[in-house]
């Protein structure tokens, strides 16, 4: 299959291989999702269904992709943790994020139309689409640090969404004035609103709102006693090849505290 | 919206932005689509059935991405040519080639479940996903050579696959054995295999097989002669302000032929 | 030569390969030449004397790597140009651009010890070094612009200098005062102030310093004439196969009018 | 400084911001430096007058450059080791390998004339110039996998090159004939080479030659027993603050066993 005179424009492709030895993280995040949930009038400030079919979409994702060992998202967007000596792709960037982004998102429509009813079926001119991102960290306080901030910036949004829609749905201001309200106030200041006006404790949302949702391929009877006893990479992987029986998990639990990470040594390998 | 302790994992992010005023290419790639095909029982060795539907997804991709100026596709993939000043995502190379993928599959998979029954529908675990690249090239040759690339390669496998399918499925041959058959054939012995065998004139065979699928953004009325008489950029850019109407149009042509480029000179600028 | 236990490092090395069929622009930049032109007593605003081995340097580098086909400099930059089909280490950005540096940092080094006398010669502490960057431009345009940038760039920066030398050494002002003194000057003020305050007509200050330095590497006899009745790259290429002799040669002069660059099409093949 | 209409050539330029939180290494090697041995007549297999010179450097790039904490030699090349927080021009890739070969080239020149005697000054179109590359490491482990790879290179070459010449100066053989005569061989071939034929024992080569040279930026009275006991980054951290003085100290020792890297902890944090 000659084609040689035209086979010279293959020289113009360019590749970036992530850098090996390190942990990939891809970050899905989907795209014009404010008119989405609009057009597909998402219950405010939270729509159990769409955060149902995100989660599913990325449950499929870890089924799909061994790769992947963590998963965190919320809202509109999930983020993927790769093991460390990931070689899917040869670590090729370009297919990796595209993949991501093309598997995302035709699992999210997929889902969408399972679950709805079939005059709430998708349109052609509002289809879920995601991009996807992939960034290399070096260590496990990276990683930690990564996910302590989509976890943070989780929180800070489910306060502000809660609060916002509070004042607009149940305190009749217009969105203007409900942002015009919230302008410059502090945690404190939007907890005392949902308390006193309200009768809301924050506190008591449900933690998926506030915590968003973590999926995690664990170790099944990982003797974490013992590895805390002798903790070396060898160690690890001694335990790990006794131990091949893994499912995955869902939690909405605190990831920045490092309890979470020290329980489950075995991501960090 | 602090969030200061975590925020520094941002700086781990790294982004390409694709060199100004060269034309991108972004080609997507149907992923596994061997077993795609084999698991909706495509008709071999063309279905036209799936091509009308990744053609429609091109096209709907034109309407949606008006920075497309022209579109080339057959078989799984197709290639998507960006005008020169093309400045869609500031030119960002994840959030271009992510966005494609997520599209492309996007499209792909609303036309095919609304254009096949409710018993032919996608399945979870066999949904159509693309990846995609992209490439720049910085002058006319080049975009010529790309597309005259994929219009041979498109001609290559359309032969063989035509030659192949036509000794299995008429000649009663398996797989291995038409395999072992055209091991070392030139075009010029499959062409006469077709003819002599099966009576078969390949130059027959439908343009949209052997040639593959152009859509192109066209301006109404372009004088061409005059802009033949003057071809300058400058007047290019005169004639073009005057001539806003353009229309997206369908071909099964040559793109070999320096002819398809002199016609169309709007085309690169 | 085994190694093979430690030779998986080199999997973490990356490579750039610059665009083909563009062209390279490599600048090399003087580190910390102002104090650098303290310590050796350069004369202000021009010191004759540096400027010549700079350039003697530059002209040293045109004869080392043929594929430089012009230069331009001034002050303690120099901008090299090289031709489109350039393979020098088959483009590879990390070689063109340490190595422009470390053969840059050697000529000046060696120039300024030749032309210099004994008690003139460099001290280690205060050697002459000098930062290199690659950028690639798809056409004619942009390196004409690129070129008229730095030569703008010289124009301001010699005015400003002048200007601001007189003030110090024949004004009799401090640093300070002049800097002062010049904020928010237009061109012109400049202008009147060397001539009404100092007596100079900055028109008649010498070429070298108000344009730079220009070398190009030109085809002899090239019937500029003949190839403007037919302009095209076929007879472009024709031509020069038929006048391969070529000089490098020296002027101080407008780079920015359109017909420096008119009359040396073969710059741009 | 307006200069607008040109400006735009600056969106051009590209940068590689290396991955933070790793260790880069930062490569320096000969550009052709056996032409260049033969030209200054360099002694076989080694001329101790050009180690000492490229050594001398390879010091004063270390004090110039405060971030490098570890650098190893031989031949004609060094490695940089840079502290995994350095932020030396934000870790921007061009200039960091631009400097590193304009500097390394520019102190080797100045050495070698200083060193040298008259008649043996460098000549202009025979200058040493070296390439530059810079590689970065997630981990402890990659680094000193890194050197060792190079000291095994070291001694490989040593071995080589030691055996070759005494085939050529001792044996009469031709520079062919020794080339021949070493193919295929094992080291234990090339060691009794050396003691059969020349009476050489290879243990007994200076340790320069077989091991190359290191030089290591040492914590003065660093207490490594107590480190021992209580091995954490923010132990490091504390003793290091009481420990500010260092200096740079000279070795030809082994690199590949663990106990060099395990008595300086200080080396990756």
């Amino acid at each position: 299959m000659a084609n040689s005179r035209f086979e010279y424009v293959k020289s113009f492709e360019r590749e970036n291989i992530l850098l090996p030895q390190t942990h990939i993280i891809i970050r899905v995040d989907g795209k014009g999702f404010h008119k989405f949930s609009d057009f597909y009038n998402f219950e405010k400030p939270n729509d159990i269904n769409a955060l149902n079919i995100i989660n599913l979409s990325a449950m499929k994702m870890m089924e799909t992709f061994p790769d992947i060992i963590l998963a965190y998202g919320d809202s509109d967007e999930y983020s993927f943790l790769l093991r460390k000596n990931c070689e899917l792709f040869e670590r090729r960037e370009f297919k990796l994020i595209t993949t991501f982004a093309s598997f995302f998102s035709s699992y999210y429509q997929f889902y969408w139309n399972a679950k709805n009813s079939p005059e709430d079926q998708l349109k052609i001119d509002r289809l879920p689409t995601f991009d996807a991102r992939a960034i290399v960290y070096p260590n496990r306080e990276n990683i930690i640090d990564y996910f302590s901030w989509r976890q943070v910036d989780c929180h800070i949004n489910n306060l502000y969404n809660t609060t916002f829609w509070m004042l607009v749905l149940k305190g009749g201001m217009t969105t203007q004035e409900a942002e015009n309200r919230l302008i410059g106030t502090l945690s404190s200041d939007k907890n005392e609103i949902l308390f006193k006006e309200f009768g809301i404790n924050y506190n008591n949302e449900p933690e998926m709102f506030k915590k968003g949702t973590i999926y995690v391929r664990e170790v099944n009877d990982f003797p974490i006693g013992k590895y805390r006893e002798n903790p070396t990479i060898d160690n690890l992987q001694r335990i790990l090849k006794r131990n091949k029986k893994s499912s995955i998990n869902k939690y909405h639990c605190d990831l920045i505290k490092e309890s979470f990470w020290n329980d489950r040594p075995y991501l960090f390998i």
